[in-house]
């Protein structure tokens, strides 16, 4: 308790000290993930003078608390009885997880260290998609089979405890491991302990197909409050279990990915660690479809330069119009992407949706249309310019918001990811439509215009 | 199990035949969760009668599932007894959330219906703030002060069972209910039930001040994946517990909440069965904002009018040089809330994260701006254009990435939330900015490019 507060910096003058006692007794003190945030803020000698000093069931803890990069390292630099000893203690969904991202020359040397078992486990786990309930599932759960007593469960749980990965559920099943029934650890001490597993379990087990994507799964954690959820094939044969904590990083995952996405970059470029170079170049793709349909908006704008040269003026306003459509496109593609994901918004209603948003768009292109054309008018002392002006922002803030629900809606609907930059492309394909127009408006009224 | 796949429109049958034994079975056998569910996709007035043929347990399960404007609407229909009755059996953190969003003239009446021992929960718990440790906790928790038997919690665990929230962990005070430990379910019925609570309690209880922000709890939830956390005030005494299920659903609003602020819009607007005039409103401050920005864009433009009529080719590259600084700035500021968002950003190296970002734009600009320079000059056959043009993108996008990053993380500096519209401001101003640096730049170099 003493030790509760220590920086890293001062676990590092600890070492600086060889106070070897305090750091040995910090250590035991501290919870797994915390030792896990220390050992990424330290330089690398000091990580593994650290990781040497803990026991080793705290350490495979810590490893499995550890990111990949860090995970990896440490793993290949210690002492190779102790890194077989590790790999062995960790859980079979934590090193599937890792071998799987591991370069292939180390992921097979390194499954070959382990014994043919949990080589077999690994390797039925590696066969399942990362993103889906296969990939989040672990293998250690508690099921027995029909015929227990309560009584004969409780004094079993012990034993199986320690390697289960929860035992607040457990699970019945048939001899061919069909899921069955499950009693929650609650229900079972409240039972009387000479009825049978069968006698108090619920039949109406809810389930996750093995394939289902991890999002779906993490909808269904969301739904119900639960602790976790079995896994099952097509056969409902139970394969494995999610538990709450790993779906709750799921969530973390995907709701950074929606944002980066609507933004035109991805996931992998906020890593701590990654080169600058790499995420330009993740950002660049975006960049350079926009750059080229932005191309395209100059090209409509020089397809009437003779307007142009006539009434400079009309220059004055592509900003407000590029930019307010870009704003109302990605609002309206927020609000679709963030409905889509937390289930607020019916897919099905594609109509209605583009509706209702385009009904919003009418409102607002309405209000700022009025008032970008009073400005207009004003500033330029130009009647009809306004017009033009506010004609433009009406239409322009319209299609906007039915273009910025349309795009991810029809993604989501192709089985694509709707928030796949539906930001960036959105904002190029309203600049060319609301610069069109803007000109082509212009150029109808342009004599009201130089009457001026 | 034979109703398992009932469609909405399926169960509006069942009512049409006044087939009411199928309606009853098939209510009891679906989760609250579902019910609920269903009820939100049916029309109002078949909802009071399916709400009606709930037996008055599952009722309140299933108005605990509900949102705030169908939970209201249903309560405020029910005969005043049975209102009565379902607002006494609702938990006291979820009946305290839906009285903190009722109008005034309900919260005191409804309030009024319940006990006053209830009614002193429920004031102690409106104390709280919203989004506060204090908000999401529930007071539905199992605790024992010292001396208690591991056999003789047991023993009692069936009566507290019932009311709590969860049983998986057993909190151990003193007497002034400061908190001393914790014990799991699961350690609990591992030990030998001769042993007392102390014997076998976690003395270094991980717990949330009862202030913490509803953000860092989650992230606390995250780190440690727990199943629960004790909530205690300066004291350190024990005010109630938070557990998992409430945490994800803070997860999804957070996330929820930055990707609608990015887009400048926030969570209010998408909210099923809010009209369309309130969302559009919502929406309305930030493009009023961006309107009178963009005006000042094109003052900045008018300021040149002279280049722009010796020139007209000037004008076509506005609209890349807009939306290139718009795309980049957007993609930093999205990197940063969300590294804010999942704590990987050290947002104390303030200058650190906008070096690296600055250099990323760079990077981005120095590749976009030799592009966008060989097209300028290719298509105008201008190679002072060209120029021009590659330098302004260069330049752009390097204070993109400046951009994008600094206004978020000295928001957060400030105590702001960092996605507050950070995506409209940051763009607007970045427009302002790109357009003088390429007017200017071009004003520099009219010489040369009059001369091609």
């Amino acid at each position: 308790m003493v030790f509760k507060d220590l920086t890293p910096e001062e676990v590092l003058n600890l070492i600086e000290e060889n106070n070897e006692n305090m750091l040995m007794e910090y250590l035991e003190e501290q919870h797994p993930a915390d030792i896990a945030e220390l050992l990424e803020k330290i330089p690398d000698e000091k990580r593994l003078y650290i990781f040497n000093s803990l026991p080793p069931d705290k350490a495979v803890l810590v490893l499995e608390e550890l990111d990949y990069d860090l995970r990896f390292y440490i793993l290949n630099n210690l002492p190779y009885k102790y890194m077989t000893h590790l790999l062995k203690e960790m859980s079979a969904d934590e090193i599937t997880d890792f071998l799987g991202e591991l370069p292939a020359e180390f992921s097979q040397k390194w499954l070959d260290l382990l014994e043919i078992r949990e080589r077999e486990d690994i390797r039925n786990l590696l066969k399942y998609e990362e993103n889906t309930a296969g990939g989040l599932m672990t293998l250690e759960y508690v099921a027995f089979p029909f015929g227990y007593k309560i009584r004969d469960v409780l004094e079993k749980l012990p034993e199986m405890a320690p390697d289960a990965e929860t035992i607040y559920y457990i699970y019945v099943t048939d001899k061919e491991k069909h899921l069955k029934g499950v009693v929650s650890l609650r229900d079972l001490i409240l039972a009387d302990p000479e009825l049978t597993l069968e006698d108090v379990m619920l039949t109406d087990v809810k389930k996750v197909d093995v394939n289902m994507d991890q999002e779906d799964v993490a909808r269904v954690f969301e739904k119900y409050g639960f602790l976790g959820l079995p896994v099952v094939d097509k056969e409902n044969r139970l394969l494995g279990i999610i538990t709450v904590d790993d779906v709750m990083d799921v969530l973390e995952e995907e709701a950074t990915e929606d944002i980066l996405k609507l933004a035109g970059t991805d996931s992998r470029t906020d890593i701590e660690g990654i080169s600058p170079w790499y995420r330009a170049y993740r950002r660049l793709p975006w960049l350079l479809i926009a750059l080229f349909g932005e191309i395209i908006s100059g090209a409509v704008i020089s397809g009437f330069s003779k307007a142009l040269e006539a009434v400079v003026a009309l220059s004055f306003f592509i900003p407000v119009l590029m930019d307010m459509g870009g704003n109302v496109g990605t609002q309206s593609s927020a609000v679709v992407v963030r409905g889509i994901a937390t289930n607020r918004i019916n897919v099905r209603e594609l109509w209605e949706n583009i509706i209702r948003e385009g009904f919003i768009g009418l409102i607002l292109g309405s209000i700022c249309g009025i008032i970008a054309a009073l400005i207009a008018y004003l500033w330029q002392g130009i009647p009809a310019l306004g017009l033009v002006v506010g004609i433009s922002m009406t239409l322009t803030l319209t299609v906007a918001a039915v273009l910025g629900t349309f795009v991810p809606l029809t993604l989501n609907k192709l089985g694509k990811d709707p928030a796949v930059s539906s930001g960036p492309f959105v904002t190029t394909t309203l600049d060319i439509i609301s610069l069109t127009v803007y000109f082509s408006s212009a150029s109808l009224f342009i004599g009201y215009i130089l009457q001026s």
